[in-house]
């Protein structure tokens, strides 16, 4: 059954697979009236696209969005928009290795299993090129959630291997820390703490040599966010979230304020205090990352996700063949030796997508018994 | 909008508050032909209970299933089932402290910011009590995968505070070493470590005696699980998962396999190869968690939840009114000091109804073409 | 896969059989605030209520409704609310009849057909029974739209067997013309036309006595109804109120405005004629029933349902067993020889939730980005 | 809240609008396997096509469809298909008039109070232009239920004005007799009564002299269905198929079996005897058009779909400007006299996607628990 679609009043639906003609969204449910080019897409395109600096997958793809429809005098019109975005950089190749071989960590095997068969080339559906299409649509959500209530997202990464970044308040961390270094030059690995992130290209650079990958952590932070959004039990804010980063490729765990730190903690100490703020009320502290009873609280919300290192290596791996030979499979190439640097845009736009649909939700419960329509 | 459904093919709904008339579940969708009484239930029930042991919270609920509808001569008929809990430990008691306070990591104020008001009588719809409906579908959840694939559930606690179980393989705990100590007694903390069991309890007695609450981590671990369960893109197994734990009360952080350890990992070291058992394709390892690309891969599912220490605390915090007036607030009388030994069946239970929903909606999807209804 | 649930942001889901335990409703996305006491829905469930008058089934139903959840002080808490009815007159009696043949008309065989068993006591889930729950829901759904925006729903019957009501303008109907004759009485069969609701008396009490039964056609028009309501393609308003009126049982057909007798008309005789009513825009006729292109258009909505006449019969018809054998059947007893007369508050609630549920749509996309939570 | 989906197993989400670029739809869970290619899309896209002959629009557009993803090696995958059909011809034109002009019987004014402004241009998405898109997926649904279970799906018009057809047999109508003339010219108007049909032109030529339009009534007959697809209460087969035709544009009735007809019809005339044929229970005569319960009884589904005459006409009517002046407007040009030809293709579609998608559903709750996946 589908699982191609995502939130409930802000709709994005996908399809696209990594050498087919191209990825499409459709987001049904956006307001009217909001101001909407193709350009609007581009800068978190640009964030998400391969062959953006020397720490990255090296494929070539231009990643030009054509808006489809819903778009009118520039203008979202409230109907369905539909965003293509073509792949280009189908590099003609040899792909009955991976046609043969279940390549470890991937889900060769898992979609033979689940269909059948699969579209190999490139990992089809199951490989990250069908997040294009998200961050298209986050793009989109993003302005949204801008405009109705001046909210904001920044993701950056806090750790690749064992270097750590030293990251005192999310909540004052910009986009400018995280895209540019103090010298004007860009900072690839996208970690707002510069002394560590020099250590983190370096230790890319270094498994990337050694014909290997290494994981990471990123964390995103939403200001902004009124308190209210998200619903009473399953469908809490926090759950939505954790669906929406833990529905990203290669995203193993996921956790939001003290997160699994929670654990060793006693109540009194984990507990943040109630206080006033003028007329505002808000909290000492923001263990709590932002969602109480899964709801938000008006405090900046703050994630992480735990990334693994690429699965992909240029160097051989012990797998089986579909007819269950014992083998081995090398798929080096353009593989992003770490891929937290460009998961970043990603992990941003799921959050976008559920913010902007939890308001609409939130909006529509709670505003329908203000006075009529007419 | 609507938060109190849950799954596509195998959907409950839920209602119910801490201490209105009762809390009811509707499951739409189960197969018709399972054998399902209130006995079933009662079970999970039993091990989610208030007052089951000394340990947790002493709030007297026989929490007894009455099957309303979608069963006929002892089986399932196809159509929805309705079950309804009543509560009976509606103590009466002065509420107005907690209508007039907010209760700090609580759900208090996020209520009132989302509503306007909120049923502040033990939490309302907020409160732990609403997953009684949760377990009592579950139950029927792994009823179903169990008679459709040999599915079996095993959750259990792995830390309290400091104390950490020692689990060598997920897969091998039984549900006795969980329930059951030894010499026969109940094993009230739920950890198949017993050695660890006993420092657990020894330090939710401390925690308690101190007015305090304390967190910990428990472990899902699902066997049996065909591969191929899991939609490609946003509902992939490993998402509802984790929306499915990150849903519950108190939940802060989930991750599977590895789970945040990926962060230090290489490719080299975190890819788990595959090899054949018999004519089976296995990993050799089980790193990945049993989800592959976010669809199960015939390995165990381990997945592990962070929870929280208690919010309610018997000593005073300090927080707001409703007016914003500072002040402080004790919530002591019958809370749990410690959350894990009751969150066992409830994550039980989601885990339940995530592998129930997938395997229906593999079905549909893979068995749609294999010859006529009739 | 799941069809008991209903609607998309004010969203029912019923459980519930003819001869169980009772049947459940669970409203879930109502809006804070809205007063509601069991009382509320205790007038349309008595409308619908067998035994109200010697034209319809006698079984006697109290029909009390408890409501489970989601009120808090005499208002909606804006959380999930459950409402049961008990069934009470569950008649001992043998069903060996009916368990082993097919009662011509009814879903018996469908059921076997499709779930390989059925709970064939009184048509179990096939029943309209289930009715009830819909009914409790709509009552709800009828106080936000009067509320909100000032929606109301008034049904009646227009047809009986030959038998045609002289309706001149839908909009004009009132409530207690439908309800009561001139001399006070009950108008049991619920045409406003009284002089014809006399002859639909007389011929009802007619193929009664010739054990028989007899169809015929239901009107249903709601006023106050802003413009805008519904969705552009798929979830046109008259999509969903077409299929809110099909699920009922003995539903045959269903129009708007001209409805089939557009197949005769030409555009210059069909199209309504746009002009000014003061500052509104209206229509000077309204043959499109209120709905342009699947949107209301602020003119009052009138739909017409073609119901059949009662499946069961007292006198015997030709059928065959569950084992393929020919044999009659004759299901007599408490049945209505015209469904019409409660089938009217049936219908009036399926249109109740469909608007309620648009009208929290249309709010939710179009007030979305009106300033802030906060 | 978004309308653009339609199916919850076999889910459809379109895109697009008259003028705009072009049109999508994505289908997600279509069972993997399934032959496919853009031919196959090709005939009904050229049935549903202005220009095809001289009693339609003559709006000149190719409608080749792309497939862009979730076909491999000519195959269905099993993941979301997206097909885009671009629009080629958007005559240049002044659109000043309609921008500021309601067209009668039109949804420009519906737009405008939904949404606040419209895409004005040849009526954006509320333009017929959208069911390119519908035709599209129902010529997949098609191919699933053809070799699924032999399901067959021919449409055709029974009225035109004052001419109706003659039908014997709604089951044996062969898509030949209704394409073509037994001359072997095209059957244009798509009767497969021939002398009715060549009235039917005689009439929409005369209509469309005189600057007029005029309705119909189409029949949609599905052959082959196995009983038990359908659910109980609110997802009845009856239901969602009353949907998908009023969903159309234009459609202001839909009916099945006997439809409106069993307004004046005794039970005992009205109820369709079971009997034996062979080893299958069938019943002697199809009043209820195939569904019983709401559930499909494995006779051949009949429905009738009211079809207006088309609102755009080229003489002139009255109406407002948006600023609320009184005016007239004539929006004639390259509009279809008579939509009942065209209407053909996009009723089957619209069955075709009811049918797979219940088809889908079936499978996945009633086929679960026959054995594992492994």
């Amino acid at each position: 059954m589908p699982g191609s679609s995502f939130g409930r009043a802000f709709v994005v639906t996908t399809a696209g697979e990594s050498h087919g003609p191209g990825n499409v969204v459709i987001i049904d449910g956006c307001p009217p009236g909001i101001p909407l080019t193709a350009e609007d897409l581009e800068e978190d395109l640009a964030r998400r696209r391969p062959g953006q600096s020397r720490i990255v997958s090296q494929r070539k793809e231009p990643d030009a969005p054509e808006i489809l429809s819903g778009v009118f005098d520039g203008r979202t019109t409230g109907t369905s928009i539909a965003i293509l975005v073509r792949n280009v950089d189908q590099r003609s190749r040899d792909y009955s290795e991976i046609e043969d071989k279940y390549r470890p960590g991937h889900a060769d095997r898992s979609y033979d299993d689940k269909f059948g068969f699969r579209d190999y080339r490139g990992g089809g559906r199951a490989s990250a090129r069908e997040t294009v299409a998200r961050v298209a649509a986050g793009a989109v959500a993003k302005k949204l959630i801008a405009q109705a209530f001046g909210g904001r997202i920044v993701g950056y990464v806090v750790q690749v291997g064992d270097v750590v970044a030293d990251i005192d308040d999310p909540g004052a961390i910009t986009r400018a820390s995280v895209e540019t270094l103090p010298d004007g030059e860009p900072n690839v690995v996208r970690c707002p703490d510069h002394a560590a992130a020099a250590r983190m290209v370096t230790l890319i650079e270094k498994v990337r040599k050694e014909q290997d990958s290494i994981g990471g952590v990123a964390e995103i932070c939403a200001t902004g966010v009124p308190a209210g959004l998200g619903e009473p039990v399953f469908d809490k804010l926090k759950a939505d979230l954790g669906k929406a980063l833990f529905s990203l490729p290669a995203v193993l765990g996921v956790e939001y304020g003290v997160g699994f730190g929670c654990a060793t903690r006693r109540g009194s100490e984990n507990n943040d205090a109630f206080v006033m703020d003028g007329d505002r009320v808000v909290t000492e502290s923001n263990r709590h990352g932002g969602m109480l009873g899964g709801i938000s609280s008006g405090m900046p919300i703050v994630l992480r996700a735990a990334v693994k290192p690429t699965s992909s290596l240029p160097r051989p791996q012990k797998t089986v063949t579909r007819d269950g030979e014992a083998t081995t499979i090398s798929t080096g190439g353009r593989h992003d030796p770490c891929l937290l640097p460009r998961f970043v845009p990603m992990a941003e736009a799921m959050v976008a997508l559920v913010l902007a649909d939890h308001w609409l939700r939130w909006v529509g419960q709670t505003r329908a018994m203000q006075g009529s329509a007419q």
